[in-house]
């Protein structure tokens, strides 16, 4: 009996090459390396394509990975991809994304697209936020692991859910739902600079976030209207840079219903992650962002004032796991009837 | 005439040994530090006095100073105090400025104290949150310099702010006092760590702190009451940690009544801000932290949804600086007639 | 056969039940959590007892673990260790090690221990270094894992080594074995203030770390006896605080024995580690914490100056995962016939 | 007596009008604002040009300035700069100093260049390190400022110092003129990210740096010649960046000449620096980044194992102070004849 781990070892490197083939395009950014090093080490996908965000880029190595991942990074080209996976990761700037998703769709390739091009449904929002996304014929499955598990089995195209918004959603929605939720709602989020993505610019130099915090994109986000569009509900949304690397920690503001109490809101997360691996309820031992960094948790805690009906909710996660990369491959697992935190802990 | 400049240093030399005499109590602490390293090289001010925070702590070593200060740290005394200065910072934990601040006052010595021991006017507010407090014969100062300097020169008692409402009052206060504010006010503030002092715990222990943010003590913050105070309306206040040493940005989330326009907003703000030297209105331009750290400027930005009457403040100051020791000297300056930035640039 | 991942996952569940059953004392303290985590995930190991670093510390729980390991922690106690558990990981303070580790050899537990205490084989130097350590009656390997994998599976007392002498050694030890090197070794080590432990003093106390390195134990550190022992020559070693939270970089000095060119610099490194799967060489690509934090690997890279002889070895790893508990289990994999770095990647 | 501080502020308003006119050229950058900074609130100088990097760049606002600093930025001209100026600061690309140091000599400026264009005297090292440097007529003096008190009262052109070869020669010098260094000379310095300057690369990106230590320049960086001219003896010199903004400390590793002990390095240190306003001896105490942020110090602190003759000597400085901008303003005091640390506490 002792000698069966050694088995499994071997039996483990049969059976990847008999994963779910998976292709990840743009590992060269942040959200890429971050989904190219969680399927590497996946039990049960299998890494078959790894490209870099354009045909022009061309290969490039990623010294981060030596040692974990020996394959070679190709050239953009939607044909490859689709020929040699089954489901397709693209951590790609959205006009990419607006132009590969549909390609990829028709070919048969199921696709989780981390990008925003696809996460709004209203023509007039996309307008103004995402120009370049095309009308799409298949329907696009908003990915909130926790809120689409069924929906996601039969899914062809899921748009993976932008970090704040799943931060804000995870908190709020179960509370929103029920009508627990009265009166303005404040979303303050922190957020580490990874979340700014890889591009060197004088916002992301190291100089001037050391010892730094700003407010940026107040009242003309467009993750503010990702979360007013799953919550039914205008929000003020107000991000921060702050000098982490990664992370992203949201002070929620909001009144509850008159007579809501302390058991109520406790009730309503609850039973919405019950069951869930990957939310954690933290209660009044609000959350830290230090727990949930390098990993696909979100942490959700609480305070409410029962006089005033004050709530303040806590949420935080790693923007580049539950924010992105670990997100995406959360949706993919339960897509394909693997373990919903299958890799991820 | 290319001579005077060394003309003034010898000159220099002779006014600082006629400058108003302080003492600083509680000169090992972060708070106390940045007085000493700021009265030291204050134009008008001689350091006469500087004590530890008590009489058994005895005399320290200052090693930052070396070089800019070189005094001895004595035992706390307040006769001693009391007869080597013209006036007195106190900055010390509340139950020793609630005990030495009636002592110096009887003695005749202007007092700045920067505990919260004295901020709170409702014998009520002050029982919950400085029980250690006593009532004072004397009238006490609230020392938010902007807004009292006529009432500096005579006062005996100044008790300067915190750190949150310094940065909270600047902003806020000129639009609530016009009765500009409507419906619930928010104040998300995030501070470094400096401001949790000198005394090692797991809180302030780098590990924990650094890669993190958190908030704390969420609707039980005493600074909630003295913001509460002033502006003599409710707040929702939760302050977070950072993972940097010196600042705190606020943001800060109100509706304007209604018909109330950016030119309203920037102009009231103009009105209080003016001829202020050390508040810089920044408008849509949002402040940063980095801006502010290591001087004793309050910095403040705004954006206003006219549609929807949707404010966002942002205020923030270095909270050794103008949200602790740099303000205490404001106030002396303003008390003593000199310049009120002087020392400060 | 693209069903098998499913069944795979049932498979390891049952084959978790049959895994090497590990201890783990001292769990709440950095090295101890980070232990703990990467054997609840070991696909080879099941965690079946985790104890505080003292019976008098009694339970605790452990908010990051949440989600990760479900167990209680218990207080510390040898004979329920011995009883439950195959195999033994220390991580205490060195009195605590000095004490447990010859009691629980004598009940047969394989034992890892964390600790220096049984470190240095020299009576003197044990006598300066660790005075509290015992005479020891069974042999102690010294577990750099890449030099003892042979006596690894025949090991009943493993001493883990330090952080700082895993970095040096690992770069160091092949070429002063085949007598490359000569003249002074300087070994100037950087590391991020998790190394310091989790118990807060002013050494690490964020407001005074952050925006700081300062060097400390100069010519007066215990490791610099590890190292000298296993190289058996003298070494000038200093290391250094720097603001971040897990890291060590080694930057090393050296002259090559006259004659030695860069291929027999590379030629005997690539010797040493082209088969280990955890040491990655870097060549004139000089390593980074960041590629190495959160891994157990240890990254080298070199530059050499021909004409002068002058060589720069730069050496990092992550001082909780290669330089403390990411070796101890790598150590325990070798030993009990597991893929040496199961758990690891 | 007491209305005398009013009267000196006056005073000062009239002296500053008549103060030294300065220059300075580059002010957006870091190097550039800090001397602005100081320049402005320095008692004895009065800024007449304040100019960007070049012509083109044009205009530039200021906004960590406001308040502190009233002027315009100005496109660069040298002949503007001649005619409004006493002397003159050059912040600037080396190729632009290599081009404006004459022609402003020429116009009898006093120049005090912080770029390397003019540090080197051998013309080989010149070819290798700064190949736009021409040959000038005039003298240069090599500002460290507590070696050319003397000379810098007729210096015309001086060329300051780079911000490593500050740290080690200050430190060094004084024993090496003595004779007391034996043997190699190893200087490995860690430096905060500003002496990057503040052009956004990935090399400064916030999250490659951050949680990030690594080497670079290894062998091959320019102020190893510098030093090495200034010691005249070889040196191994690598310069590592660390995760923070501002500072420089540089661990020195040699070995005494036999017999010398801690008297002899303790002596010639103090007799070196006794008078120096801006050194602090440090002795056993290992100085500290964090106490020299923010100032113009240079902390030197050592440790002598005198058996083996092995000494570690450790100094810091503020990179953008004693390393750049205020280094420059210490050598402007000294050549006018003010205090030599006038505006720099």
């Amino acid at each position: 009996m002792r000698n069966l781990p050694r088995i499994i070892y071997r039996f483990k490197e049969y059976l990847l090459m008999s994963g779910i083939r998976v292709g990840i395009a743009g590992v060269t950014g942040y959200g890429g390396q971050e989904l190219l090093r969680l399927a590497a080490r996946h039990p049960g996908l299998e890494v078959t394509a790894a490209m870099a965000s354009s045909a022009r880029e061309g290969e490039r190595a990623l010294p981060a990975l030596t040692g974990l991942w020996a394959g070679d990074v190709e050239p953009l080209s939607a044909a490859d991809l689709a020929r040699s996976t089954d489901a397709v990761f693209l951590a790609l700037p959205e006009a990419a994304s607006a132009e590969l998703v549909p390609e990829l769709a028709a070919r048969g390739t199921r696709v989780f697209d981390l990008s925003g091009a696809f996460r709004l449904r209203s023509a007039a929002a996309r307008a103004r936020w995402y120009p370049r996304t095309p009308d799409l014929d298949l329907p696009v499955l908003y990915g909130l692991t926790e809120r689409c598990r069924t929906a996601l089995a039969g899914a062809r195209v899921v748009t993976c859910p932008g970090c704040y918004p799943t931060a804000a959603l995870l908190a709020l929605q179960p509370l929103a739902d029920a009508g627990a939720i009265a009166g303005d709602v404040v979303i303050d989020a922190k957020s580490g600079i990874s979340g700014a993505g890889k591009t060197p610019s004088e916002k992301t130099h190291f100089s001037e976030r050391h010892g730094s915090v700003a407010a940026y994109g107040v009242l003309a986000h467009r993750h503010s209207a990702e979360i007013e569009q799953e919550l039914d509900r205008e929000v003020t949304f107000v991000p921060h840079l702050v000098p982490l690397d990664r992370g992203i920690l949201a002070t929620i503001y909001a009144r509850v219903r008159p007579g809501t109490g302390e058991d109520e809101v406790a009730g309503l997360l609850e039973q919405a992650y019950g069951d869930a691996p990957l939310v954690r309820l933290r209660h009044a031992a609000l959350p830290d962002i230090k727990q949930v960094a390098y990993t696909n948790f979100c942490d959700i805690g609480w305070k409410l004032d029962a006089g005033s009906g004050r709530l303040v909710l806590v949420s935080c996660l790693d923007n580049l796991g539950k924010g992105a990369a670990g997100q995406a491959i959360q949706n993919l697992n339960v897509a394909f009837g693997l373990e919903e935190q299958a890799g991820l802990l």
